[in-house]
């Protein structure tokens, strides 16, 4: 079982996961792909640190995702991510431009071999006027593309409005898209 | 009954909060929060008051919008705020610093007590790539996290697409949802 | 029948509205607003030509849309407009101010009496904090407008989500509203 979470700034994705993950029985790791690179973020992932139950084993990867993934899937068990965002900026920012094909490409390459429940957490950034700003630009086209990616790999896609999950696509509705291609 | 109804610029937001209102018999009040500090949004407030129906009570309040809600609401008859979106500029631009906590507080506050039908229109602001303006950063998470908590404390939310509302929280759902809190 | 798609930058619309025209026997017309004014929209251009079918006739029209779908609209036929947004754009920006409205009306009076099926494409861009840019500012009102106008006047209205359409407006209730203005 896997899940994409999409939605806003504060608009309860993280939460949202949380619930999904208590839902099931097994260990629970996050990945957490955001850097205290600022104060802002600083104060965010502080601030997602105290919201967190305690007992979760939390890794910090912010670009080897699929890597660190492989590792903390078991089955039985739960990985977060939180978030594909950041990731992506990570990945889109950094010094060797290969790794944003390198690194989604694993990605989407492990998913679907992965044992227990994941569950992604991304914002949804396409729905406002784009920026001029060129780097703006193509985060949103590449933040775009991985999320339509994702989505076919995932078994459930919601979009979080004000703190409540809209279905984009249903545990059922995926089982029944993907049906030739699992056993 | 409460209703919040989130949506994009001209998605047809006050249209709606407008057909649910007339759908109720009773007595209609609206609380706009809008100051026309500028041209544009003078022309927008005209606008707004042009096509409303001319038998409504309207009463101006950008700040103190929980002691304006208290009075306006009344068993039967309906309060339409419209929007959140500016008395949230309006509190955070304040010049006392702790206006936005005090209001929110007082609003949250209130609405579970208010006889009568409530109708809170906002802009969903957060679905695009966050400008790098730090006013405009805090205004996206003050609005997330308000939304998040309006939202649990109506019946209905709804987020209007091309004028259509969309169902994020059915009326039943969240009787459900506060099924233990309510008589 | 007549489809209004709305999405995201990179959220499957494109992809989307050649999957309602391939469900369709008869020939597609693809009328393409978009004009290769620098090296983004050339590049973008070019990938969407090279990923839509060889067979479809393309007709390349940046400002006179309703002209171009009266032309091309048959009976059994399929029209995709691709996209509102770049032709909204063209005559925003159009040396004469009168266009937007000129070409607004023309596409509403057109579209109810047009034979076949069409298949409007277009960004929802409301729901982001909206830019400071005035020029901005005005089109998010402008598409918003459009966007109601035109739900209003299609059986189909879907919110592009990762690639996965989310109903807005299904078939059904779009004739059950307009059962009175069609036989």
């Amino acid at each position: 079982m896997r899940s994409l979470i999409l939605g806003g700034v504060r608009s309860g994705k993280s939460r949202h996961a949380e619930s999904l993950a208590q839902a099931v029985a097994g260990p629970v790791t996050l990945i957490a792909t955001g850097t205290a690179g600022d104060e802002e973020m600083a104060a965010r992932i502080a601030a997602h640190r105290a919201n967190r139950p305690s007992r979760w084993n939390v890794v910090e990867e912010p670009v080897h995702l699929a890597r660190a993934l492989a590792r903390a899937a078991l089955p039985g068990g739960v990985v977060i991510v939180d978030c594909l965002t950041l990731w992506l900026t990570n990945i889109l920012c950094h010094e060797d431009p290969r790794m944003l094909d390198t690194e989604v490409e694993a990605l989407a390459a492990l998913l679907p071999d992965l044992p227990g429940v994941q569950i992604l957490v991304g914002n949804e950034v396409g729905f406002g006027i784009m920026p001029v700003n060129a780097l703006a630009r193509r985060f949103g086209d590449v933040a775009g593309v991985l999320h339509q990616r994702l989505a076919g790999l995932c078994d459930s896609v919601v979009l979080m409005v004000a703190g409540i999950p809209l279905t984009v696509k249903a545990p059922e509705a995926g089982r029944g898209h993907h049906a030739g291609r699992r056993p």
